[in-house]
Formats: structure tokens, C-alpha cells, sequence
């Protein structure tokens, strides 16, 4: 059933902000709407009390007149009168399922990942970069800000992620670039890349195909081909273990933690069960509140990549910042926060001691002011798996949500209105 | 009179939410209250009609019951009651008269800090860095993120922000450290400064004394000596005006952008009516939302300092993002923006003409979402001017937004607790 574990079904409010009309807790009258289970096999407004609510003395679909969402409403032989608002049509149905397979077979990504590293060879034939360019725009962006933060105390040059059409002035023969663009086709990630090879720069490719696996190609540049069709947030596994294999090749990446890239799957296969637990503890705490992100600098990508997919999939606007540099300024500005925020306070063992003591103080100030704070700790044997570990978690959490709130995971229409009028102007 | 300008100063609300009984726009009946030109020599609980509303048939101070706030209410003759929330006390007062004399000085000081890099002598002795780590927090921090972006498209090697207690591994002999701590007792900045000396990096330092001062004359190294005493945030003029000539004379600065620093302070003097006129119409508007501040990714340091600024001062939680990255992740969380939000979309003549265009596009959503958007310009000959004119405009929208919230701008409560706290561990 497709709401399974979720614990308020009945209290869903309508998008509109309309409660449901003498809502009581699912399952009402010890009864259990089955109206989840026919799927898409019966259209929701053709489904009949049978289908919907076994034991209902009477069962009618009403439209709320505000935002148009379906509600089912039931009255029992108590008199009793149930309603639920059901946010899925066909489409998101369909979607969500989708997603959620995506999200469920994320270990197995990372295998197929560590596979494809492991058997795309990268040579660079003895040379090695002063700095290192990774291009990349959301999905297939934040894996260079993730590598870039993660290897900030392994790596002997520097290594800095690049999200935008330019590229620093600084670019040259000594540059290595490695250039993500998970369709192929990311405009900013093209046009950075032009610069770049103009620049002279030393080029690898992270791709599934597009125009810059047709660039590819054409010049013979290094790359890693990774499998196309979904939505590139959904691939980070794929993303992020070629990245660091580009990295590894050039010498950035030390062995240890190279290598527990290729634990990450079998760890997280073990844990996912886990993983989604801890996702819906999460989602019951951030419901309906706004989401603060902090963590220590060196896992800001971490935060980040909860962010986008708070963003993406469960459609949340919400902010991140880091210790300790908030202690600087945002701190402050807790004097009007308030019971309307949740703090999800993302915590390693390998924050700095310091920071861990700024985030015990901060944790009892944000408290102090009224807003629920999370500590959100990665569980792992060691700094990779914990690092995955709880990017699923994430991941799980930003699906749960989408869920509770009736909304697409996969719809990005904004997105596409945007690359529309973008098309228009050449 | 300390609140002139301030349009709708009986409509402030209480802290606790309540509303002003029977309050009307100010001035009431045509009468305009005095109470706060009486200023400190007497407290607002001792002061009499004749002081408080001159032409009132009856005047009393009540005391919301919920939050503590002091209220004036009076009647006129026509019997309408008027009624005003009086949020500030004798010492926010003072405060909030020293933080309008520091902004109101900014052009001042711009113009004292290019004298102070003009006759502060940083001499490499021909030598040139690989790549420059710039470590500060908060108010000391914001330089070097803004140098790393203002510079992306002119310096030859890289220029990286570091805002925390650790540094990269690939630090070295190579590598220029300018270390900013206005106290100069910064733990975090003292710490990387540390682990940076011993990984053989150049040191500058840019302070008003404390233990880095004393470092600096210990070893003998180069140094920009500003004066101390004023929140670090007051001080961005001799901050950042220091850091730019660093890296000028390490050869990181085109000419033409480093001496149009000599121009700014003329600039800002001339046009400061106009900096506070704009930051009204923003106060105006932004007053009472949630403030999400959107740049190019060149101008995100801009944009991080509004950010500070209005976190420090008016203590308002508020988020920042950049485009075009944004138009991968959060824009798709517009489908849940609504009124509450307000945008401040800052715009430069260099912003890449595809992002303009992303911008003008998800201007449209944003407002279709029912949010405020306010584009943000900035005003000036050339690109430092404009970049001072923003800083200015947004240091006073953070005062004025203080003003109308009743909030003390300079006092940091939450950060002395967090610092009293630390100090007790060693």
C-alpha cells in the first residue's frame, strides 16, 4: 500500500490550506482505506466503496472547490465520518513509484559505479595538475563541491568546483577539468568547457552522452560514460564515484579512502532498512516546518545535497549554513527564530572538536527560541560510508516528504518552463 | 527624532504578536509624539504627557502583558486612541545612534582605508604565490570571499576563502596567507594561521591588534595595522580596501580595478542620500517577509554580506542563493514560495547575459508564486563603485529594518553567550 508508514494520513492538509472536514486518525473506526491499492489499474473518481473503504456504510469523492484535490469521505456504522485528502493522480502516482525504485536500488548504483571506475581506465601518462576545475551545474554539480570539501585535507592541489558559464582567470595547461554534465547538454557546463579548452586545460568527461559525449568523441578526450535517462539528481552515485576515480587517477584521492568506495554498496544494501527508519523519524519532525541545514564546513556538501533534494524532490524551499562560520553572523539572528524552524544538525566524528563544542552551545540557543532541533549522525565504519550512508538517508527523507505533501518527486516543470523560454533566445 | 522615516511606526507589533490596540497611522489627529526625542535623560516610564504627545487630552504607558513591551497610548480631543509600541530602551538607543554613525562614516572610512593601503608598504621582493588562501570569519571572513569572486576573471592563480579553524593540505611555501582578524583574537583564524605557518605559507595579516597583532610583531610579518574598537561588521571599508591591497601587491589586481578603490569614497559620499533612499524603499518592502537574496554567481559575496548584515543587525534569519546554479535546485521549490517570501534579485551590468535572462524568467515564477521581487542595482561608474554603492545600501536597509523591528544593531547576545561558553573549555 503506498502510504504505509505514513502515521497521519487523515491530517494531510490540502494544498490550499483547507483542513479536511471531521478528519479523525487513519485507520478510522479500526477500518483501512485500501483506496491506495488499485493503483493505476481504476482512474481514483471511478473507484466505488468496495474499492475504497470496506466496511463504509457510505463512500463519496468530494473536490475541494479551493484547490481541486480529490478527498474520499466515508461514514461508518458509528456515525463516525472519516475524510482523507489524496493528493496523487495518475501521473505523480506513477512518479513517485518511479523515484522511489530509483531511491530503493541506490546501492546498487553505487556497485555498478564502483565497477564502471574500476574498469575505465584514466591515464594521464605521469602528468599531474597544479589545480584541478570541476565544471558541473545541480545534480551533476554538487559532486565536485562534495569532492572539492572532502578531499580539502588529502588533496596536494587545489581542488574547486566551478557552477557557472565562466571559468577563473587562472585556467590553463596545468588545469586539469574534469567536466560534469550528466545529459551532455548543460549550457553553462558547455560553455565553461569551451573556456577551459581554449584555456588549454587538460579535459575528462562524466557523461552519459549529449553534445559532450559527441565532443568526446570527436577530440578523444578522457572519460567516464555513465548509464542516461533519469533524473540526474537520482544518479549521484554514478556521479560522484566517477569523480573521485577521475581524481584518484590524477592523484588527489588517497588509497584508504579510494577503496572504501567499493565497501559503499554492500554497506548500504545492509543498511537501508535502517537508512529509511531514520528518514521517517526525520520526516515526522520536519513536517510542515522550515528546514535549517547546519553541519561542519567540511560537510557542507553534504548539507548542500540535502538541500537540492529537499528541493527537488519534496519541493521545499529551505537554507544551509556551516559551523563555525554562522557562530559569525546567522547566530545572532536567532534572536526571531522561532517554533516554526527545525534545525537538522548534520554531525561526523570527524568535526573539528571545537565546532562540536559550538554545536552543543547553538543546539540549546535554537532550542531556547522555540525550533526543534535534529541531530543527524552518519552510521558507517568509516568517513565514506557514514558520508554515504547519509546521503541516503537524505534521499529517503526528501521522498518521504514529497509524499506526505502530495507532490511529484520527479516533476521538475519549472525547470522545463525555464529551459523553454531559454530556447527561444538564441 | 529617532524614528522619522519610518512610515508605519504605529503599526509595529509587539514581539509577543499582539497588536497595538486601537492604533492608527502616525501621526495621530495631526499630533506627532515626541516621545522618543526625549532621549536618554529620561526614562520612558517617567515621562509625562507634555513630553510624550504634546496636544493629547490623556496619555498612559501600558505594559503588554505578554511580552514586557512598553506601549503609549493617548487620546485627542476628537476621541480617537492612539496607540504605539515603544521597543526601545535606553541602551538600544545608544546603540542604534553608534551603528547609524558608523554607516553614515562609511564613505570616511573607505576614504581613511585607501590612505592606510597607500602607505602600508607589502613588499614580496619579486616573489609571486601559486595560489592565495585568505582566513577570517564573519565580518573579517566576508573580504575574502568577495576578493575570490571579484577577481575570479583577472587573477592569475587561484584565491580561496577559508573560514574555518583547518586549512588545506595542499597549503605550502607557495602559497600567500593573508590572515584577517579585526580583534585579532579570532580562534578559529589564530588556528589555520598556525597550521598554516608551519606548512612554510607567507603570512600578511590585516588587524587591529589582539594576539595577531602581537604575532606579527614577534615574526616581523608583513602587516595591514587597522584601527580597532568597532563591530568587525562597521569596519568592511578597512577590511576589505586591506585585502585588495595585499593582493594587488602580489599582483593579483588589475590596475584599473585596484585605483578605482581610490574613487569610492568621493562616490559614496555624493550619492549616500540617494544609498539611503533606496534602502527606505527596500525596508518598505522587505519589512515583515521571509528574504531570500539572489545574485550571479560573481556577485554571491555581495550578496553573503547583505545576508550578514541582515542577520547581524536587524537579526533576521534569511537565505542566499546564486544563479545560475539556483535554476537547478531551488527554483523547482518555487511551487511551494508563496507571499510570505520577498526577493532581492541584485543585478550588475556584468552579469552573464544568459543568466540575466534566467533571471528576468524566474522573476515571472517568483511573482506568480505570490512573492515580492525587488531587483537590486547597483549605482556607479564602474564596477567597485557599484559594488560600494550595494554594499552601502544594503548596511542601511540592516539599520533601518532594526529600527522598524525595535532591535538593538550592534548588540551580538547570542555570540558572547557561544564565546563565554568556549572559554570555559579549553
Amino acid at each position: 500500500m503506498l502510504f504505509a508508514g505514513s502515521k497521519a494520513a487523515a491530517h494531510w492538509p490540502l494544498p490550499c490550506g483547507a483542513a479536511c472536514k471531521n478528519a479523525t486518525v487513519w485507520p478510522c473506526n479500526g477500518k483501512t482505506p485500501t483506496c491506495f491499492s488499485f493503483g493505476e489499474s481504476k482512474l481514483h473518481s471511478q473507484a466505488t466503496t468496495a474499492d475504497v473503504w470496506p466496511g463504509a456504510a457510505m463512500f463519496d469523492w468530494t473536490t475541494c472547490s479551493t484547490c481541486s484535490m480529490r478527498t474520499a469521505a466515508a461514514s461508518f456504522s458509528r456515525g463516525a465520518w472519516c475524510a482523507l485528502a489524496l493528493p496523487l493522480n495518475g501521473t505523480n502516482n506513477r512518479n513517485m513509484e518511479h523515484m522511489r525504485s530509483l531511491i530503493t536500488a541506490f546501492p546498487e548504483q553505487l556497485k555498478q559505479a564502483w565497477v564502471t571506475a574500476r574498469t575505465t581506465p584514466i591515464d594521464f601518462n605521469g602528468w599531474t595538475p597544479s589545480n584541478v576545475l570541476i565544471l558541473g551545474m545541480g545534480g551533476s554539480g554538487i559532486s565536485g563541491a562534495i569532492a572539492s570539501k572532502m578531499l580539502s585535507d588529502a588533496s596536494p592541489v587545489p581542488i574547486i568546483a566551478n557552477n557557472d558559464y565562466t571559468i577563473p582567470a587562472w585556467t590553463g595547461d596545468s588545469t586539469l577539468v574534469v567536466a560534469c554534465s550528466y545529459s551532455g547538454n548543460t549550457e553553462e557546463t558547455l560553455a565553461a568547457l569551451d573556456a577551459a579548452v581554449k584555456a588549454g586545460a587538460q579535459v575528462v568527461a562524466i557523461t552519459s552522452g549529449g553534445q559532450l559525449g559527441a565532443l568526446c568523441d570527436l577530440h578523444g578526450w578522457l572519460a567516464v560514460r555513465i548509464p542516461g535517462g533519469e533524473p540526474p539528481r537520482s544518479q549521484f552515485g554514478f556521479a560522484f564515484t566517477s569523480v573521485m576515480h577521475v581524481l584518484h587517477e590524477a592523484g588527489m584521492v588517497p588509497e584508504d579512502l579510494y577503496s572504501a568506495f567499493g565497501s559503499a554498496a554492500d554497506h548500504l544494501r545492509a543498511n537501508q532498512a535502517n537508512c529509511i527508519e531514520r528518514a521517517e523519524a526525520l520526516a515526522d519532525l520536519v513536517e510542515g516546518k522550515q528546514v535549517l541545514l547546519y553541519s561542519d564546513t567540511a560537510q557542507e556538501g553534504l548539507a548542500i545535497r540535502w538541500r537540492q533534494q529537499l528541493n527537488e524532490n519534496a519541493k521545499l524551499l529551505c537554507s544551509h549554513h556551516v559551523f563555525p562560520e554562522m557562530n559569525h553572523n546567522e547566530l545572532v539572528a536567532w534572536e526571531t527564530g522561532d517554533e516554526g524552524y527545525v534545525v537538522l544538525m548534520i554531525q561526523m566524528p570527524e568535526d573539528h572538536k571545537r565546532t562540536r563544542i559550538r554545536m552543543e552551545v547553538c543546539m540549546e540557543i535554537f532550542q531556547e527560541q522555540g525550533a526543534d532541533v535534529v541531530v543527524v549522525e552518519g552510521d558507517g565504519e568509516d568517513s565514506v560510508l557514514r558520508f554515504f550512508d547519509l546521503v541516503h538517508v537524505g534521499d529517503w527523507l526528501s521522498l518521504l516528504l514529497a509524499e506526505r505533501a502530495g507532490v511529484d518527486p520527479v516533476d521538475i516543470e519549472k525547470i522545463d518552463h525555464l529551459k523553454t523560454a531559454l530556447a527561444q533566445i538564441p
